[in-house]
């Protein structure tokens, strides 16, 4: 008898019509012998209507408040996904955070889990019940009502899967699986039936949303075997997420990711001298502006250049920033730019196999695309370029690394 | 310093903008230096609204899940409420049935309230917080998620009283106090400054629905000090509900109560045998009707009369099932009506005082108005009259009894 962890985030069961088809599905696992833990969001929507009640009330949050308040949502889903599963026949049972004493720390609306208490789940499941477990939620040491900030239901899943040594943790998604790339943009875009662990990692800060990114590192570091599959219960559907393997080295690379709103900063003829780099960096942080790619360049001049990207929305409060650094260092002048777009490769295979900066760099040449940015990590090749290649970029690397054939 | 517990109806805190008035009330209170403790219910169409999720889900309700997903609404209210007291500066902190530890029994949606822990609110309030506390819902022993049924934050208000020894405990609600009958059908009605515990109560049952009447009797049981206010917060006013007290018995009858949706069912020439009376009323039982009034009388040929009233809404089918048990008893036949009123006079002083049935029935009698059935208690007399009476009733007790003026 296998134990599955079973996710379903807030469009897979955001109406009454998709709890029970949720419920249906859960059933017919059951029925096969399987013990599940379904873990749930709030319904779509919830969420955003209670924290715009909050934003009427508080001029300023008040985080211990919050979670008590956002935490209702999940606890409405839960009760109504077992109310559907005992309707169906199949006896269920619901637990908040706190029932089944998902213990986390005391930073409200950001909480870690620290602990799971699988005693009253392991007598339920025992029991023969399904266990439906609100997910984003916990309680602290001092009984108060914790959350773990936005999409952290999946964390909930993985850290339960630990808990419960579960065969297989399950995220349904909207998506049926994790693609080459995104099949908007190019229509052979291939699910992949594998991907390890750090390419989701490097796919999901790129962008690619199926996965809340702490969720795949706690199943990496605690060898849980995550699926992500698609909540419409397609046959056959889903990406395993899994180690790397040897045979996984003959693919060069798995995906392409790509990040739209993306604007890039420069400030030019910086002096050039220790403790710079924080001090152009420090107040855009202060402004609670997030940094993405960084690169700095020595000119000629022993002045530097220093240049960095940050999300669109972000542009004009960053330029008035740096330019406000630039007065303060004696700079020479800030430029930017808000329609640039950021594409990465992705792959473990790249650990193995050298060349394939200068192969992505020359397919890009080949299509006339300038390159404005180039980063690189151990496992991923980024570049910054023009919004209006994005399209272009994406295609001419999915098909240069044949990524729409499967690797055999 | 004194401890008041003041607990807030769905329609008080129905909004946003109610929310953050009754905040305000609570810290001027808590600003002259008490220690507040305030009750929430769910905002106003909340219940409603999660109950009909739970019907499109479930054919049967699943009364566990039920708890769970009912208690949400308070959940919301209580954070919010929080949120706008910090937001005016009153440091405040929320509390879920669970997290106070108010222990009940197990039996869902209508839970009884076993032991309160009063140590977590104690301890907020030492620190001079405001404490907030959904009402309705509780924890059994096992750690499952209970409610006290519809109202029962009336009780949640008043146990906590108990437990905290509070000096008054403050029920906010539409009206502004408790009447001496309603003030549409008699505009002289007047606002009792003072109620018995027990006039209350029969008040309660009679169908005038200020306070719940569960909420009533632990009250009295365990002295607590309830007031019955508007939730405008007009100045001076509400009604304080009390012990007798000496001076109090000059006042013959203190609020004549009625309740319109009454229909009454007469059996004639039952055979007049032992356990008569069980066999006509457990059939309209099993059906879940509630029976009223109940008066039996021996006619002369040693056959019996059994009339009783039910809610209007089940008039036809406990017609249904009386002619059914006429047929098994070998009864004569079954008359009703289901346009008749019951009219109460409610009044401790009717224990010292002889005759006031008989002025009661003189009154209705010089204005022509046929008594069709006569129930007594104690402190209440209570009459059948033809629906058309009823205005016109009402009126003349009020007057004939003097409740227009205050008794001093």
């Amino acid at each position: 008898m296998a134990v599955f962890i079973y996710k379903f985030g807030g469009t897979s069961i955001g109406s009454v019509e998709r709890i029970k088809a949720v419920a249906k599905k859960i059933k017919q696992a059951r029925d096969q012998g399987d013990d599940i833990v379904a873990v749930v969001s709030a319904m779509s929507g919830e969420t955003d209507r209670l924290t715009s009640l909050a934003k009427e009330i508080q001029q300023q949050s008040i985080d211990r408040e919050m979670d008590v308040l956002l935490s209702t949502g999940e606890q409405v889903t839960m009760s109504l996904l077992s109310m559907a599963l005992i309707d169906l026949g199949c006896p269920a049972c619901s637990y908040t955070g706190g029932q089944v004493r998902i213990l986390t720390d005391s930073m409200h609306t950001k909480a870690r889990i620290r602990e799971i208490d699988d005693k009253n789940i392991k007598a339920d499941l025992g029991k023969g019940n399904v266990v439906v477990v609100a997910g984003f939620q916990g309680i602290d040491d001092k009984g108060n009502i914790t959350t773990l900030g936005r999409g952290g239901s999946d964390t909930t899943a993985v850290a339960l899967a630990v808990a419960l040594k579960a065969d297989e943790c399950h995220i349904y998604t909207d998506v049926d699986g994790v693609y080459t790339t995104d099949p908007r943009v190019e229509p052979k875009a291939r699910r992949l039936k594998k991907i390890t662990f750090e390419e989701m990692l490097e796919m999901a800060s790129l962008g690619s949303k199926v996965l809340q990114i702490r969720a795949v590192e706690f199943a990496g570091k605690y060898n849980v075997t995550l699926r992500v599959l698609s909540s419409s219960f397609k046959e056959g559907s889903g990406t395993l997420i899994t180690y790397e393997e040897s045979q996984m080295e003959r693919a060069l690379i798995s995906a392409i990711a790509f990040n739209r709103d993306e604007a890039k900063l420069t400030i030019t003829g910086v002096p050039d001298l220790p403790g710079v780099a924080s001090k152009i960096l420090c107040p855009i942080a202060d402004k609670n502006i997030e940094v993405d790619m960084i690169i700095q360049n020595i000119a000629a001049d022993s002045t530097t250049d220093f240049t960095f990207t940050v999300h669109r929305n972000d542009y004009q409060k960053s330029k008035e920033v740096l330019e406000q650094v630039c007065r303060d260092l004696g700079a020479k002048q800030v430029t930017g730019d808000d329609s640039i777009v950021k594409i990465s490769i992705v792959g473990v295979g790249m650990r193995s196999h050298a060349g394939i900066a200068s192969n992505m760099f020359k397919v890009l040449a080949d299509e006339g695309i300038n390159i404005r940015m180039i980063s690189t990590s151990e496992i991923k090749i980024s570049v910054v370029v023009d919004e209006k290649y994005l399209e272009l970029s994406v295609r001419a690397l999915h098909k240069a690394f044949g990524l729409e054939k499967e690797n055999v």
